[in-house]
């Protein structure tokens, strides 16, 4: 098909070479600034297109790659027919279906980086569409890009991003978090590692709601309390402990039926 | 070595085959609750010991392997001139130096469970000494248990630990809380895996700080005002939200300079 890109961010820059890998035409790229048109355009030999006025109506599909606050906006100003196509996971689609008669939703679950080459093959794809016309289109070209497509509502959608921020953004905070308090002690960080895989391992082949372990799932008040006081010059991850702690409590009060054979840690 | 074993819990159940494969001798386990000493001295067909005048004072070696609060009264108690050593991260060694002249701590950074078979040959040992003479003996333990035997002192393996309770308790309640909101919207979990397994991928290679991604980091109010609402229902995790996402903006904010090139992800 003949596609064209609006944006040029981390999400362009992994969706432009997955599409041309499955054997999508790239038709033209246009963003806000023109130096990053020029960047992208002449990395992955596209046209490039710095006014709006100037972006073709003749595409088969325009993806619209922008931040979510970007993306209504952008909407309003595309003036085309065919196809029209974002890929967040919070926008509704009824964002789009205000403007376009033919558009959906592809979103990928992952983290996209300039730097880092994603494995989108292996990345599920969150489909949504206006209509069954549109629907083979947009499951054709999820389908030429992933392995794993699904449909889903905005709705689901949004709550999957939502719990997206959880799994990823947040785990990976706490993760600089850790080795920040490592670094601070003159602690090599590595030393967590084998500790860090074994708990997504156990996390995500055991239910992680029964395998919690540490100190505020076994109540213990001793070293709860002096983790508090140690993190006395960190106010904001003081804050962090103490709900993630009142948090793991709950949780475990709310599951306490399974929790008979709840797992404990050594680090007590 | 002949050695003696205080305590039932998940440590034992973990400690006790290691150290038997190893080519230790247990000459006993003794517990508060008979029903437990009886079960886990069955199952490593070790003598069960059922009260505290009864622990042999000829072993080479005593493991004290209770939770941090019944270290202190275990030693005050236990009659011995062998080595006495504990595996906390937390209890610092001078408990033990109180009561016994020789004594130790070798400390594993894993998780115990009694179901998981660990792989404490891969598992790095915090190990602390009395004296030079316990430490020929306790080095020589470690060694027999793990490939990694490291040294620390008391304040830096209770930093460990601390970091440890961030990035292994913390990150699993922040794994089930995802899934606790993926269920509760009935949307299949699993969906998240390559995205969680690529982000501790993307931590543990490269600086945490810098691939930080998601709406906190980008100061993407809309997105978050939006995700606290979605948070009404649940207060504690809205909380969670609200400090994480605080301290995402502290660290980006400390570390500026190196967050030119800061990542973003695809959900916005």
């Amino acid at each position: 098909m003949n596609i064209f890109i609006i944006g040029t961010g981390n999400v362009a820059w992994s969706l432009i070479p997955a599409l041309k890998e499955s054997g999508h035409n790239i038709v033209g790229v246009y963003g806000r600034t023109a130096q990053n048109v020029t960047k992208i355009a002449e990395n992955f030999r596209i046209a490039p297109v710095f006014e709006l006025s100037k972006i073709t109506p003749y595409a088969d599909a325009y993806f619209i790659l922008t931040a979510d606050s970007g993306i209504m906006p952008m909407a309003s100003a595309l003036k085309t027919q065919k196809i029209v196509i974002h890929t967040s996971g919070t926008t509704d689609i009824n964002v789009l279906k205000r403007y376009f008669k033919n558009c959906g939703v592809i979103y990928p679950i992952q983290t996209f980086s300039k730097s880092v080459k994603v494995d989108l093959k292996n990345t599920p794809l969150l489909v949504e569409y206006s209509d069954e016309i549109t629907a083979q289109k947009i499951l054709y070209i999820a389908h030429s890009l992933s392995q794993d497509v699904r449909e889903m509502t905005s709705a689901q959608r949004r709550c999957l991003h939502l719990s997206a921020v959880f799994a990823c953004n947040f785990t990976n905070h706490i993760i600089a978090t850790s080795k920040m308090l490592m670094n601070e002690n003159e602690v090599d960080f590595s030393l967590l590692e084998p500790l860090i895989k074994e708990t997504i391992r156990k996390a995500l082949t055991n239910d992680p709601v029964l395998c919690q372990s540490g100190p505020a799932v076994r109540r213990d008040t001793g070293i709860l309390n002096l983790h508090l006081e140690m993190l006395n010059s960190h106010p904001t991850l003081k804050k962090i402990y103490s709900f993630v702690s009142d948090s793991i409590v709950e949780f475990s009060e709310k599951y306490k039926n399974g929790l008979d054979n709840i797992e404990q840690s050594n680090f007590q």
